[in-house]
């Protein structure tokens, strides 16, 4: 393993030597993001934008200072990055203001088989709303989006593509700038739904060449509570608001209304703001780390876990070779379920069930899959567990 | 005062002495709250509603067991309680659902002059959606929503009425059974803005016959990025999706996708699950004080503040005598923001600006007011703060 063991001591959410491989579902906090949050929750604390007095302005400070962390991190500009709920809701944002101002009926939008619903649901009630028609790109054998495939469906009537950067269910990772290329190629704009990626793979939006990406805090060893929308600043000026409140605004009347310019337009009501303080010491948390390492250092423990699942002759596995930080897979004769039943009682915690990915189950032909999903955090004890967990539960199904 | 002055210990975000007289715009937060909070984001955090291991379960039966708490505290049944982000979300929610399946061209909403953005902003986007009109109640001299005006606007066309429970610059109470039986009599729904109302008034939505309660956790000594949307079983039933995504759905195919009921249909994505346990350990600290009683103290602060600012020749004052915690005025000569800033030198905050309510401004001819508003760790010493930063700024100002 190429981190540091005792980065494990951070997270008190793994004290009593818990195994925990559900990372994917959600991340724990390490202590630093903890205190940042209780501090922000506490001596502190003060609303931002809007006090005269000096607690108020500091806060606004910290706020802001939180937004330029997030940007950085993903390469972007501050006035960028648009505080969401989570990536959902990042992703409902773009569908109810971008797509009802640019997509009619006649227009295209490009998923995948592998998206999470949070991916789907959101362009099925824009379509249902404006009358533009659902795509869906295969995926190839080892269970990547199939960009061959998509260069062949693409058309011009095609204005959004929305694929996962990473498989929330396979952890195949998107070739995003070729994506971005066949994309743009036809005139459309490329979202990118971050979840999985951020906390796994160093994300440079001008790299990727995408228009648009999305993420979660709480997958990113932060709060739950708020995400980030990134969008090009060209495109974000453009979108209509979505939700109307206070701080998005530049003057109401009962006549007319004007709006702030972004982000604020897209930030209705008092924000999320110990959220946004506590993102930004996770932004720092990872970083000091760094993404590449903590790359390696799971892509080590896949390629570990993968060996040893495909020795057992009872084992399924899904996904590519080089997924990132996630393996599903499933054995034989045992309902997921079942096994992260057994699991739990062995202090082993994996994900059991669809992954809100139920067109990907379709596909892959069975109601569910279990998953192992790693963190910074995960080491070799864990897949130990995991292993002995499986090998009980052979005996027990036998 | 009516409560234990020790309870200002419980917060800290008031150490060292601070007279803080913002409570308005948020609440401090008592250690109950933060220590919810930080239990739930270390030692026994974890996703709800999907992982098959033991702490996942519990956490959903905390995340569960905290929307009863909400539920009950406002007297309402569990599966009629949304989590939201804030109030903010919740009013553009209705609007957005409730509003754009229910209300076309030719149909009319019933606001007032003092609402706060809020409950402007969501209707005026609606209205250039749907086409729906939008009217303003006037209100009285003394600062209350003119209910004898409403009755007479209103008409069959009307099909909503939505207003401020009690305002948050003026600090009047609307007389909500009035208002819902004004609004049921022509056949609208009443949405009632309880930001303000729920930390300074025993709130029961079954009493006030409305039809949609909102309110944010912030304000009600709680964390930032969290708040409720309460609506009568039927009328969410009836709701069609909002934002979509994971948890609110039944079943998703690229065909077709089928909803979860609600609550569960309008929470898309991993919801603030440690907010809402915060919010939760909120409810139960200020239920264990008491509405009444925090009522009564807010009730015998305001009397003394405003019976100070009445004694001196150069104020004046807004909202009626019995304002619920919240006290705007003017100090003659003296810019809002300038007072603020003298104030904040004395270790005293108040609000100076526009409250989001520039309709408001606009009807009291002021761009801004100064406003203190209080909380239940309020008490004398803070009004004498206040009133010597008057007495200093009016030295410096002449």
């Amino acid at each position: 393993m190429t981190l540091d063991p005792a980065l494990r001591d951070d997270f008190p959410g793994l004290a009593g030597g818990w195994h925990y491989l559900d990372s994917g579902a959600t991340a724990q906090k390490p202590q630093a993001v903890i205190d940042a949050a209780t501090q922000a929750m506490g001596r502190d604390y003060a609303t931002v934008h809007r006090g005269v007095y000096a607690r108020s302005a500091n806060m606004t400070l910290a706020f802001e200072e939180a937004r330029r962390k997030v940007a950085a991190f993903i390469g972007a500009r501050e006035d960028e990055i648009v505080f969401t709920r989570g990536a959902t809701e990042a992703i409902n944002l773009v569908a109810q203001t971008w797509g009802a101002a640019n997509l009619q009926a006649g227009d295209r939008i490009l998923l995948s088989v592998l998206e999470h619903h949070s991916n789907i649901v959101p362009w099925q009630l824009l379509a249902e709303r404006t009358g533009v028609a659902i795509d869906i790109c295969p995926l190839t054998a080892d269970g990547r989006i199939d960009l061959d495939a998509a260069e062949a469906m693409l058309t011009p009537a095609h204005k959004l593509v929305a694929l996962a950067h990473v498989s929330n269910v396979l952890g195949s990772t998107l070739d995003a700038p070729r994506a971005a290329k066949l994309a743009h190629g036809v005139g459309a704009k490329l979202l990118l739904d971050g979840c999985q990626a951020v906390p796994r793979l160093s994300v440079d939006v001008a790299a990727l060449d995408c228009d648009f990406y999305v993420f979660s805090a709480h997958k990113l060893y932060g709060p739950t509570g708020i995400g980030a929308l990134w969008a090009k600043a060209e495109i974000l000026a453009a979108m209509p608001p979505w939700q109307g409140g206070g701080a998005m605004i530049d003057r109401v009347t009962f006549d007319r209304t004007t709006y702030a310019p972004p982000p604020q337009r897209f930030e209705a009501g008092t924000p999320a703001i110990v959220e946004a303080i506590a993102l930004g010491a996770a932004v720092d948390y990872v970083s000091a780390i760094g993404l590449d390492a903590i790359h390696a250092h799971e892509a080590a423990l896949v390629a570990e876990l993968r060996d040893a699942l495909r020795s057992r002759n009872d084992v399924t596995l899904f996904g590519p070779e080089d997924s990132a930080g996630i393996v599903s897979f499933a054995l034989d004769g045992v309902h997921p379920h079942d096994l992260g039943t057994i699991l739990d009682e062995e202090g082993v915690a994996i994900r059991a069930g669809h992954h809100c990915a139920q067109p990907l189950m379709d596909h892959l032909g069975v109601p569910a899959t279990a998953r192992a999903s790693f963190g910074l955090y995960s080491n070799s004890s864990d897949i130990a567990a995991l292993l002995r967990g499986i090998e009980r539960t052979r005996r027990i199904f036998g």
